[in-house]
């Protein structure tokens, strides 16, 4: 057998300096280049094996789960030796998987946020087909953003045409998503987000009815009750805490509240109290959680329902692209101060 | 047309004194002997009016909503110038309504606490079919408590064989019943109560393979953890607070909260906090209120599923029974302070 040799390079990677407590900053993550790696897949490796350059890494505020010390079975806590990892795109350049060949361009979960790769255990990964869309949607619309926010809502909330919905951080990954599946299925769609111009932009480019200024509004009672006169069917849940307790207050009876996220809450060490869940009897409302993960097995069915919607650019999504890995930090710590809009993405190359 | 005379006779009556803030107390009611009523249908009367002997009384937690000042659609606040009303059991005495004839038993809502009333447009009562089984039943395990039971745990828990399932306040009037119905399906089964003597209850009489006093566990979240190591599958919720908040910690995957009520919460006038709604996120936990109301028009099959089980000895329920109109005061009070065990039932008479 002919010896393979690949080239050794510099492998730029971002890792985390210790384990996280209240809001991250940038300094709890550094950027280091004093890795290198050879440009195959070793000699010995398992069987399976594949080596990848990264393109683009999603950054989701359930990674700051991770940065925590807590062990959670869904989030474990990223080794402190190792780069973190996440959702994103990768391309194959070297290949001991019949599965995935050299040139292939693959998405899906635990990408570590390096510009090279070797995967031993290729599992979680999705080999992209539909190459004629841009690369970077496979992490947002067509990725985990788009995964979550179409079984989120065409599934867990049931939505009939002329319904109330409500979606808190709206112009987030999902939020904004969301708000066009809803739209499409005929709801009556109000969005908050955190500032002026997040809010004009769920009602110029998304099509959402209304949308409103959080940190405007110090009644958030009153806000609802302005935007939502009969009340609310639809509550898609992103941020938890207060906004969860006053939006209990005004659901529509059988109404129901997906629960995806609850970002307000990650950087608390004892998260805020929720006092109106009584009114769930009444109102016979229903709250549910997911995660995402539950959906992938089903990532073809989702693919059929919604490339369609991109192809006729019924459907928009937006990203928030940081250039390169010494981005990346300010990338992810930023999710907590809303300084995205849309999806945020770190591009590690462009293909 | 000859012309038509009853009786005139005393008609004793349970009023509210005035509305009730905080724990409910026995001197918030009185029972008065003022009134009268001729024992038939007036003439000039609305064409489908009957009069009936009332029997059986429900004392029910969510009476307590009606006894306060704060107006919600479904528990309108009880007149001050009228008998309290709930759920009961009553004989026709007098009918101009073709489908109750003089007799006949039925049971239902809007049963007034007084010995005779006319019900002038009798909407939401059952004709009762079948007397077989003791009358007072349709006060429990036939009734209300039933009802609420078999669909909120058999319809909205979705229940399999072998899950862990947990109920509090067990050996109350719908409790007992759930614990039951999960036996019959194969479940695991524990049950929280007020007292030795409940817990002794459940375990004895209801075939509860666990139950324990919340009173006495200092730490609930231990107490959960010992009795359900895996976690909780079911949570049939009828008290709310720190239960709830606790429970929320210790939830399997895809674990099922069915809130039924939230006894707990009833005499406060800011609810308790609940802190960790978080974990139905990665727990995929679905929450969902509901009330009994929405099934009534499902009786039919309802009795069909249960009737079988009471004939054949395979279900019991437990009534708590106080004597007279003149102990209904303290009977209703007695549900806040945990006086009863089961259904607490007043007999203004036994036909």
């Amino acid at each position: 057998m002919a010896s393979r040799g690949g080239d050794v390079v510099k492998n730029k990677q971002v890792k985390l300096k210790g384990y996280v407590k209240g809001s991250p900053k940038e300094s709890d993550l550094y950027v280091t280049s004093e890795s290198t790696i050879e440009l195959r897949v070793p000699d010995g490796s398992p069987e399976g094996a594949i080596l990848v350059k990264n393109l683009y890494l999603s950054c989701d505020s359930s990674m700051r789960i991770r940065t925590g010390e807590s062990q959670r079975a869904e989030f474990p806590t990223f080794p402190l030796d190792a780069p973190i990892s996440g959702f994103g795109v990768a391309k194959v350049l070297d290949s001991k998987n019949p599965e995935f060949k050299v040139g292939d361009l693959i998405w899906g979960f635990r990408i570590q946020w390096e510009e090279y790769s070797l995967i031993t255990k290729p599992e979680g990964f999705f080999k992209i087909q539909h190459t004629d869309v841009p690369l970077s949607y496979y992490a947002r619309i067509l990725g985990m953003p788009g995964v979550t926010g179409h079984f989120g809502f065409n599934e867990i909330c049931s939505p009939k045409e002329g319904e109330y919905v409500f979606i808190s951080a709206a112009s987030g990954a999902v939020g904004h998503i969301v708000g066009q599946f809803a739209k499409l299925k005929g709801c009556y769609v109000v969005g908050s987000a955190g500032s002026k111009e997040k809010v004009e932009l769920l009602k110029t480019k998304f099509g959402f009815d209304e949308a409103f200024n959080y940190k405007e509004e110090h009644d958030l009672v009153a806000a609802l009750k302005r935007f939502f006169p009969k009340g609310i069917d639809i509550y898609f849940e992103n941020v938890g805490g207060k906004m969860l307790d006053e939006v209990l207050l005004n659901m529509r009876s059988r109404g129901r509240i997906a629960v995806c996220g609850m970002i307000s809450q990650h950087n608390l060490d004892h998260p805020e109290p929720v006092y109106n869940l009584r009114s769930v009897i009444s109102n016979r409302v229903r709250i549910e959680g997911f995660v995402c993960f539950d959906y992938f097995s089903r990532y073809s069915e989702f693919l059929d329902a919604v490339l369609p919607y991109i192809k006729e650019k019924k459907i928009n999504s937006l990203e928030d692209v940081a250039e390169g890995l010494d981005s990346g930090p300010a990338a992810l710590v930023g999710l907590f101060s809303g300084r995205n809009i849309g999806k945020q993405v770190v591009a590690v190359a462009h293909e």
